[in-house]
């Protein structure tokens, strides 16, 4: 025979979406500070009342803690808890059948249509009774003796029945017995909900990836140069700076510049072709410096409040140590050579990945992990992770909270462009942060339909998006061919729409958008195969309006999440609207002519009260670009947007 | 170090859609020869290309068979497997990596782009070697001969490489490979889900209640009398005949006539205040007949194509032998009566309810069952059970499964008007089939929102809707006010929208439509309460129409269904338009008049291809309840119906 406890708990929400048949339970992600609405569907038979509560704690022996849930009719329960500190938690959803409320309510009922009898208000001390006696066990003995006064006097038929259900219903008397709950009929979800809390650098942050060997005034950069660009990048409002991988480069099957499989002598090759006889994943390549460099740049971007963030690409030049040391976490052909990183019929003989059959798994998964424990005992604790969905996502579910139990801190961030199942899957299986389809999404139909999806469904709570114009792989054609306004658009669509976001610079700034040859996302004379020198004072740089516009993003929290975006109807679909807000009030509208060629004009709907705000005839909005402000007047107001000037507004509505 | 299988299996469906902290893993519900259209995802990192099959067997001890998934793209697979006897089945999903599949694609590619190496096919014939193995050990020697002599084939350099590939891709050997599969990456999911499998009857059924004691043609009717309603009956074209509870009246605090607190001598009582001295659920009502009398009805029931349905209440009167003989199953007030039904402040003395907050559970639960063990041990295998939301919820889910375990045949209808969570949960915990909202749904809005909850979204798995125009406690407005066309109408809405439907007649078909007061939902002398003696030969009355609609129901396969409901446009709302379809070209369109006073027009927006059929600008509809035949155009057809005669057209579609 099964349990028979009447009280139900279903629909426990927020939840990772994921099929029952699943071992793991995935958490979902906060940051330290942000709130975990809880919704829970409570049933009982009958029409009892019932209470609810959410219990919660941090993991792994957190003392738990109690929020009451409330009933928001239609069986549907809310509350509410805010995690206050990195790391994994859990919350769980209890309820149970309120006997003294459920008396309390009929016996009122009952004195309104005047049908009480003896025996109700009888019932009514006994329930009483049990609550004094539980109050008591709680070591509440002075309230313990108050209920029991009220019992007694409730049994009291010497008084009038009117004042003894007065008595009873006493709202002093009626919450003291509430604070003893009666846990005789309590049912508690047992499995608990898992909540990953990131510091909240996970949730928000602008990033910027420039490549280490450029950033010399001549010849090949080094560590030490990075620190000379180190007040170019803080300057610009930067959170995070992103090189990518800097081992040694291998020397077998090197690339050549734009990709070459014919190199000259001192090409310098890619850094993603990882290792060399000087060393591997937890080495740095010999002309960028030594581990004092590294030191050196990471306790310089500390004082630049960045944050040191390394590329981790788990495959192998032909030449890294572990092809010697352990061809068996590679796949060994029938001639006896290492199978190189193939696309049929494309080749990439500089390249060998990982073996995720190996019958070495234990060892080669070690091995892995050992690489980033390296980097965070040098203390590195943002990783932007290459690819990882050509490794086995059992992997990464194993090896980020091995990673995060040695320092809670430590940020993911996948690197995977691949279908969208994939995806969402390396960011249930751990990922902090994901890279996105935002650079394939370009109409103001796409954009609208894909933020949707990402901030409007169960999404939003595994999956952080963070959103890059451009990358060392991508230049895409909209930046080749739409100039100035498509750098500035897709800039401030990025830095707007999420509140994580990328550039790969300088080319970004600096507007580069020569593609390798037409109809290609490379870019010409890209920085994966050569050592560019870039002139950062150009007259046409973004700097400045990248600079201010990461100062907008630090002082509006409501660019600092993605939970409240909502697009506004606008009768030109060339422009994009959309909002975000905070429940302090903090509101801010986007308007973004999505035609680089032409200016665009029309009117948007926009109502204060879609941001939470008082309803409003008349409101101001201040362009936090422009600095200019204008009177908006009722739910439809006219913008017009230049290609040449007036790219996009970034309004504030100003407190009345 | 967890599991490192490479392949991940998610979003299983269908399922049950529940809370992932449930234990229990609640069955999705079909009906024998009906198709269980699996779909999930099968992850897997890199480019390699997967397999994936169905698992499925019936329970306890079935034999596991086994059918492929297909992959649509997108990680997307589907399959499907038809269930071929009722009783609980199982399904799983399982992927595995399919190794010679990927070097075949492989060595296509290069072999189009000439870039073979002489490893490749080395590669290919160590895969080729252990299929071979494979299918020795499967005991096909001749399967892996065959596939050893392509191997051998593939590394003899002697031979042109485009002539090796030939001989390696050749279908059949491609086939042979593919029939002994590599299980060495297959992963399972392991927690299957459970279908539960119903008799036809139980997804396909019309119901028509009466009382007993009303069937006689003066005084109180027997069990033998309503032996000679069942001609009337099975003519009507029903398939169930369901009888309120048949058990001993209570005669303690007996209600009278139209639910008077103070009966008059020879008032018969309520049906639902069962047991008195005679006995309880398990005894029959003196003056209705013997247990004889009940085999007789059963059987002649039989021979009529009806089936007989008994209905469950469970709860006392007070002189309901448990009452004496188990006070502990009923809440004790402290004076030592027994709390009778509240809902404060009304009062309801002549029904006890069951305490399931009793200590002595293990003993009521069991009493429980053996009620619907006795019945079904009489041939009973379909119950309708009153009011199952104000008894534990555990109880059900315990309880139905000990019931079907004895019968498989057994169906449970739940009679619960309750919040849509809790009778969402009541069919998830077992109940076969389900009363709904449909009478409090009357708009073409209403009802268009309401179908589609019920037939367009997860709710299908598991709650099979059961509409009912009216029941002895629901006598709706549109019934009292409409004439026979609110007859007329709701009648075919509930017949054709779903394929369980019921009437409680002869209130039904002879258009009773007195309410006991303005805005009650009571009827007046009501049967409740009172013995009726019925003109069945009314000149107005519907039973032609109801003997029509069934005839078209058992017919027409498209209405024996629900999922393929689709609502269609019509440029007046007061018309409503939905049609159903089999796969195999059976397409029912329905128009109905909501207006009860009005004569209504307008254009509907069909085409045969909303039902699976080929797209035609010209074809016939013919109206099964007229026989008329109507040729239309195009996308959108014109229709006219009025209140005096042509209420509604069900269409079935003429194959060209």
């Amino acid at each position: 025979m099964k349990e028979s406890h009447r009280v139900i708990i279903d629909h426990v929400a927020p939840q990772v979406p994921q099929d029952t048949g699943e071992k793991r339970v995935f958490p979902i992600k906060r940051t330290v500070g942000e709130a975990v609405n809880v919704r829970a569907v409570l049933l009982c038979d009958s029409h009892d009342l019932l209470q609810g509560a959410i219990r919660y704690r941090a993991l792994p022996r957190g003392r738990w803690q109690q929020v009451p849930l409330t009933d928001e009719g239609n069986d549907q329960w809310v509350g509410t808890f805010t995690p206050d500190k990195v790391g994994l938690w859990e919350y769980t959803v209890e309820g149970w059948v309120d006997h003294p409320g459920t008396w309390q309510r009929g016996i009122a009922k009952k004195r309104d249509a005047a049908v009480i009898e003896e025996v109700d208000l009888q019932m009514g001390a006994q329930i009483y009774r049990a609550a004094a006696q539980r109050a008591v066990v709680a070591g509440a003995k002075s309230a313990g003796e108050r209920i029991s006064t009220v019992a007694q006097t409730m049994e009291d038929a010497a008084i009038p029945r009117s004042q003894r259900v007065t008595a009873a219903l006493d709202p002093t008397i009626v919450a003291t017995i509430a604070a003893y709950r009666d846990e005789s009929t309590l049912v508690r979800r047992e499995q608990p909900v898992p909540v990953r809390v990131d510091r909240p650098l996970a949730g928000f942050s602008a990033w910027y990836e420039l490549f280490p060997r450029s950033t010399a005034a001549k010849g090949h950069g080094t560590l030490r140069d990075v620190i000379t660009r180190l007040p170019y990048v803080a300057q610009m409002g930067f959170d995070i700076l992103y090189l990518p991988p800097i081992h040694p480069i291998g020397t077998i099957a090197r690339k050549g510049r734009n990709n070459s499989v014919t190199p000259i002598s001192g090409d310098p090759g890619s850094p993603w072709a990882i290792g060399s006889s000087d060393g591997g994943h937890t080495a740095i390549h010999r002309e960028l410096g030594t581990e004092e460099d590294f030191s050196a740049l990471r306790d310089a971007c500390q004082e630049f409040g960045l944050e040191l963030a390394l590329d981790i690409a788990f495959q192998c030049a032909p030449d890294h140590p572990w092809v010697a040391e352990h061809p068996e976490w590679f796949v060994q052909r029938p001639d006896g050579s290492i199978q190189y990183a193939e696309n049929p019929p494309k080749k990439y003989q500089d390249i060998y990945p990982l073996n995720f059959e190996t019958s070495r798994r234990e060892e080669l998964w070690n091995a892995l992990r050992d690489v980033f424990l390296f980097w965070v005992d040098r203390g590195v604790t943002v990783f932007r992770v290459d690819n990882p969905h050509t490794k086995a996502f059992p992997f990464w579910e194993w090896v980020i909270p091995e990673v995060q139990h040695r320092n809670q801190d430590v940020i993911f961030l996948a690197e995977a462009f691949t279908r969208p199942h994939r995806m969402y899957r390396l960011a249930k299986g751990g990922f902090t942060q994901s890279y996105t389809y935002f650079t394939w999404r370009n109409s103001s139909r796409e954009m609208r339909d894909y933020l949707t999806e990402l901030t409007s469904s169960e999404v939003i709570e595994f999956f952080r998006p963070n959103f890059w114009p451009n990358t060392p792989d991508i230049l895409h054609e909209d930046l080749q061919t739409g100039g100035r306004a498509a750098f500035v658009t897709r800039f401030i669509l990025a830095a707007t729409l999420s509140s994580i976001y990328g550039i790969y610079g300088p080319a970004f700034e600096l507007q580069e958008s020569q593609p390798m040859q037409p109809g290609s996302e490379e870019y010409l004379d890209s920085e994966k195969y050569q050592i560019r020198h870039w002139n950062l004072n150009e007259s046409w740089s973004l700097a400045p309006l990248i600079s201010t516009v990461n100062g907008i993003r630090r002082s509006n929290p409501a660019l600092q999440q993605n939970r409240t975006l909502r697009f506004h109807h606008c009768n030109n679909d060339a422009l994009l609207c959309y909002s975000k807000h905070t429940p302090a009030g903090n509101c801010i509208l986007v308007c973004v002519n999505m035609d680089f060629q032409n200016p665009q004009s029309g009117w948007v709907q926009f109502s204060p009260e879609a941001c939470g705000l008082q309803a409003t005839d008349s409101f101001t909005v201040r362009d936090l670009l422009s600095q200019v402000s204008y009177q908006w007047e009722g739910e439809w107001n006219f913008i017009a947007l230049r290609p040449t000037d007036t790219i996009a507004h970034i309004f504030v509505l100003e407190q009345p």
